[in-house]
């Protein structure tokens, strides 16, 4: 962790409104050193699959101790839980909504706690609709400073927290069916199968009852064609080098992929 | 304020072509150990409306002694006045052209200067086109560097400042006519009609002839239907819970909402 | 430069997916002092000339020092190098496929070196379709934290750089033949013709058959009428008061522009 503390910030609320920066007062307010960086704000409105995905992909590159706080939050003045959760590379804070999930069946939580401790909100009356900036930003920023977790609020078991279900793929033998799990802003279509699981060597990578061609990177096909690699993900993807490969192939989330291994 | 100071930033540059980096460029060069945080650099070209808007909501969530940059300027080139601004809460910068002053009508302005002293420009033949790069970002620097306000240009009166017409509700008994003075990235309707007006309670919404429910939060509805609330802003705003309260019910800027009372 | 250091970093990742943040991340881990300014993730995917303007129009704002990690990689997982180039004004890092040339060509190379020596990479075994998160965020942040330049890689002759071929604009006595090199977030035309060319003074601007008229500012004109302007790159700039001139004039990239001088 940098000496100051380190946030990271993940939400749904765009760029346009001002809402993330507002977070970032909110923070500044308290902990005027540490370093926040945006995740990213645009995460599409209320889809908390996507937020678990990009969370779980990014907080390997960022140092231990990191304070993530993340808000996609439909349920947003209701009795959902907020919580904040203790894992090995650091500290998790949003609504128990399934949004941290992804990270954890990767990185399991170790401590959790409801945040029922008011005393660490920016209000105590906080808003209905903004609990990010009245509840969540607060908290990560007191995390952040060195406020133990166990001083926010009840301790809960690690194993109430929400989880949205993961869509594995399944191997039998030598084939694996998957699917596309998420889609980035090049097109490129990222699936649930890990390098790991197809690295004894593929056969055939068949999206669609379209036959893609295997190899190593996006150059190693004509500019315009299609290709299955390991992304930078860690996981089979299909993109079109040089293209947009959810345009060009008309492929939405969910599209099943089926690998043929040596 | 932090100890190093915090710039605020607001423009309608877009984040395209880096115009708003170049801002963080020239204040890294006269203040390398000041927090810059970015509101938005994506208010509507030249819609002064929204960027005062914007400002005016933002304000309270940031510390004490934050200088804004706000860079919303049609006129620029033109002979409208560049100020700088010292209210309660801290400090404004920018053209005089009503955009700082939604915030200036619920903090007074306490201190201006017409921005005359070259000393602290970038170049004293500023661009006729970006003097956001040129005037107002070097300016900021050196206020969040601890210049004192009377030395940026000559002192003006507080009373010539350029200000927008604000549109605030009307209240005759218990009926108060508003209207629609916002709307965000996700839809939200924000209207002009601040929480504290109908705190004596509500008995009936109507956006154009809409009659709408009335609840705490988005999920005191169905999914998909409207709702009025409490907004985050602090005024009453129309959503649809899980949706896209714009696109659903075809609602503009300057929609009349009607609210009965008890 | 400031104490710290600053790193600038310019990619075509957009924004939504967070691979931007995770430059960052890895960066933070390296440096957790360096300050980073996000020049822009949205260059258009690939386009290595918006890549090349955009560096070489901001450069001029950034403090001497400064690091310029730029990733627009079509090529990436290919044999084409990645280089760091030691320059008058700071250093660049990025792919060697002409992305760092527009700068180059105002401020050439002084030093610049293949990157091979992967104790500086993030691992020895980078992705092949995202090395900026595994060479040139860990390369940059190195730098920016004091290590030389030639513990980085192999030298190599600066001659050896590849660059874009720049489309300048040609001089015959009193005539200016240009074109339109970029088209900025408003809507701008950006031509290649600097301001120096035609500082004797400009007689007639015409672009597609159209005369244009040849002001100072924006609002020298009537609103919705087009203008040409020295812009705040400091080149010749065609715009629409108020509006859109890329949508008004329908104008592509490399449009002819045409001025007669005095």
């Amino acid at each position: 962790m940098t000496e100051q503390g380190l946030i990271v910030l993940m939400t749904d609320f765009g760029l346009r409104d001002g809402y993330g920066a507002i977070l970032k007062g909110v923070i500044a307010g308290i902990n005027p050193h540490v370093q926040v960086i945006d995740l990213t704000h645009d995460i599409p409105p209320q889809d908390l699959w996507a937020g678990s995905f990009c969370l779980m992909n990014a907080y390997p590159y960022f140092p231990l101790g990191t304070v993530y706080i993340a808000v996609v939050d439909p349920g947003v003045g209701t009795q959902r839980r907020g919580v904040a959760v203790k894992f090995r590379e650091g500290y998790l804070v949003g609504p128990d909504n399934g949004l941290l999930s992804g990270i954890l069946s990767l990185s399991p939580p170790l401590d959790a706690v409801n945040l029922t401790n008011t005393s660490y909100w920016r209000t105590i009356t906080p808003s209905a609709t903004f609990q990010g900036r009245d509840i969540f930003a607060p908290v990560g920023a007191h995390l952040a400073n060195g406020v133990p977790l166990a001083l926010l609020g009840d301790a809960i078991e690690t194993s109430s927290l929400t989880t949205l279900p993961m869509a594995f793929c399944q191997v039998n033998g030598t084939e694996v069916n998957g699917m596309i799990q998420y889609i980035d802003g090049f097109g490129n279509l990222i699936s649930n199968i890990p390098a790991l699981v197809i690295a004894q060597g593929v056969k055939s990578v068949v999206l669609k009852d379209k036959k893609i061609i295997f190899a190593q990177t996006y150059s190693d096909v004509t500019k315009g064609e299609a290709v299955a690699l390991i992304g930078s993900h860690g996981m089979l993807e299909i993109a079109i080098s040089g293209g947009n490969a959810q345009e060009t192939l008309s492929v939405g989330l969910g599209t099943p992929l089926f690998v043929k291994m040596e």
